[in-house]
C-alpha cells in the first residue's frame, strides 16, 4: 500500500469541482477515468480542460502530465479494475451516496481508496452499507477550485483505518497539496468553520454600521489576510509572543475577553433584514465588478504567491 | 487643508511601533522629529533605523527619502511649529493620553492632525481635557509591522470633523498605505476583532482535539488565507455566488446556522486549563521555530507579494 505510486485514478461527477480535480490530476500526470451521467458533461469537460490546460502549463507540469491521459466512460463500474483511487463529487444527498460507495466498495479493487470531496455529509453517514473495505473509505474534501488551492482536508469516519488515512495524506502531499486530518467528524470540517467564524463577525459589523462592506474587505486583504498567506493563527501568535505562545495567550487574555463578549452580545443572525441590509451595503460600496477581470488577477497572484512561497524554505 | 501635501510629522514614542512608524515615515521622503523620554531611545533607535533601511530600499523609496531626515529630541512641544502631523504611540494608558493631546492640542498648530496608534482606547476617552480643535483629534491605529503591512484603521471619535477624516484618509493613502474609516468606536475596532474571532474558533477547535495546531495552520495559510490575501469576505463570497452576493447568502444560510450553532455550542472560554492544552498542542506540532530565518522569510514573501498586488490592475 506504497502512497505516492498511484497512477490510475477514477472521478465520479465533472461539475465545477469534478472539472477542476480532473484538471488537477491530469497536470500531475495522472491517468484519469471519468464519467457524469449528465447531458453534454462529455463535451463540457473536453472543452473546459482544453481552456484551463495553458493555466496549468504556465503553473508548472509534472512528468508524464498530458492532456490526452484522460477516458470519459460511460460507467465507471466497467473501468473499476483499473482505478486505484477513487474521488468522487457527486451530487450533495445520503441516499445517493450511500448506494454509490456500497457499489463502489463491493466492485472496486479490496484497497483502492475511495474519497468523497462531500463539504457537508460526513462519511459515518454513506459507509453504512458498505461490507467490504469500508476503513478506505473518507472524505477528501477540497477548497474552490481544486486544482489552484493546496489545501484537502482529509476526514475519516471513526471505523476508517490509519493506513488508508496515511495513505490518503502520501496521495495528495505528493501532488503538491497540502492535505490536513480532522481527527473527528465536525460539522463544516475546519475551513469552513473557520472562515464562517470570520464572516459572521464581518456580517455583524456592517449591519451595525460600524465599517463599510468595501472596507472592511481592505482590512482583511490589507492586514490579517495579507499575514495569514504564510502564516497560520498559531505561528502568528507565537511570533506575536516572541517565541512564547503562552505568553502571547496569557498576554492578549484580558483584551481578547472584551472583545469576544462585545462579539457575542452582536452575534450575526442571519434573516431577511440583515441579508437586505447586508446586500445594499454591498451593492453601495463595493459596486460593479469585473468579475471576469478579479478572477483572472486573483488567479495569477495566486500562482505567483505559491510559486513564492514554494521557493521560500520556511513555507515550501 | 490639501492631504498629501505634508512634509513634516512628529512620532512620539520609539518602542516597536514607533521606530517603525519612523523608518516608515522616512522611507515615504517625509521629515520626522521623534521623542522618546526613555534612556538610551535615541540609541536604540538609531540603530535600529540604520539596520532596517536597506528593506525599505529595496521595497522602493519614495522621492526625496532620506534616513538623515529625522531629528530625535528631547521636547517635542518646541518643535510643533514645524509639524504638520503627530503619530503618538506613547503607553497605554487614559491618563497618560490624556495629559498628553491636552497638551498637544493647545501647543500645536491649530489645523495639525493629531493621530493615536492605540489599538485599544478609543480617542473619545483622551480628548475629554482638549479644548481647541478635539475635531482634529483621531486614531490611527496600524496593524503590526507599520512600515510593511498597509493597513491603517482610522477611528474618528464622535466629535471628530469630517474634513480631518478625510485628510488622515488622504495622508495615509498618499504613503501608498491602505487606511479604512471606523465609523463607530467598538472594543478592538475592526481587525483585531476579525482576527479574534477566527482565533477563537481556533482555539476551541485545538482544545477539543478535532485538529492538531500545525494542520489548523495549514488549513488557514494553504487555504481561506490565501484567497483572503487578494479577496476579502465580501467580494469572495460574491465571487462564489456567481456575481451574485446576496444569492450566495440565502444559498449558505441554512449550512452556516448549523456550523454557527456548534460554534457557539463549543464557544472557547480562556483559562488556565485551555491555555495549557493548546500549549502543549502547539509545543507537540509546532515546535522548535526558527524565528528569525521564519520572519525574515515571511517579511520577504510580503513584499514580494504586495509588489505582485499593486502590478495588478484589480488589487492596486
Amino acid at each position: 500500500m506504497a502512497g505516492p505510486s498511484i497512477k490510475t485514478v477514477g472521478v465520479i461527477g465533472t461539475g465545477v469541482i469534478g472539472a477542476s480535480w480532473t484538471l488537477f490530476f491530469l497536470s500531475r500526470g495522472l491517468k484519469v477515468i471519468v464519467t457524469d451521467p449528465a447531458v453534454g458533461a462529455r463535451e463540457r469537460l473536453a472543452a473546459y480542460l482544453s481552456q484551463e490546460w495553458p493555466t496549468m502549463e504556465r503553473a508548472g507540469l509534472h512528468k508524464g502530465a498530458s492532456l490526452a491521459n484522460y477516458q470519459f466512460v460511460n460507467n465507471i463500474f466497467d473501468h473499476l479494475r483499473q482505478i486505484e483511487l477513487v474521488q468522487e463529487t457527486g451530487p450533495e444527498r445520503v441516499d445517493f451516496k450511500r448506494q454509490l460507495f456500497a457499489e463502489l466498495d463491493a466492485k472496486a479493487p479490496r484497497d483502492a481508496l475511495l474519497l468523497s470531496s462531500s463539504s457537508g455529509i460526513p462519511s459515518s453517514q454513506f459507509v453504512t452499507d458498505c461490507k467490504y473495505n469500508p476503513g478506505r473509505i473518507m472524505i477528501g474534501h477540497p477548497f474552490n477550485p481544486p486544482h489552484m488551492v493546496p489545501l484537502v482536508e482529509v476526514v475519516p469516519h471513526p471505523g476508517a483505518e490509519t493506513p488508508y488515512i496515511t495513505k490518503a495524506v502520501d496521495f495528495y502531499r505528493s501532488l503538491g497539496k497540502k492535505p490536513i486530518v480532522i481527527k473527528k467528524e465536525t460539522p463544516g470540517f475546519i475551513a469552513n468553520r473557520l472562515q464562517m467564524a470570520l464572516y459572521n463577525e464581518a456580517y455583524s459589523l456592517v449591519t451595525r454600521d460600524i465599517v463599510s462592506a468595501a472596507d472592511l474587505d481592505t482590512c482583511i486583504t490589507a492586514g490579517p489576510g495579507l499575514r495569514w498567506s504564510t502564516t497560520g493563527p498559531f505561528v502568528t501568535n507565537i511570533l506575536a509572543g516572541g517565541g512564547n505562545f503562552k505568553h502571547l495567550l496569557e498576554h492578549i487574555g484580558t483584551a481578547a475577553k472584551v472583545w469576544t463578549e462585545d462579539m457575542q452580545k452582536h452575534a450575526f443572525d442571519l434573516n431577511p433584514k440583515t441579508i437586505n441590509l447586508l446586500d445594499g451595503n454591498v451593492q453601495e460600496t463595493i459596486g460593479n465588478l469585473d468579475m471576469e477581470s478579479l478572477q483572472r488577477d486573483r488567479d495569477q497572484v495566486l500562482l505567483e504567491l505559491m510559486k513564492l512561497k514554494s521557493k521560500t524554505s520556511s513555507f515550501e
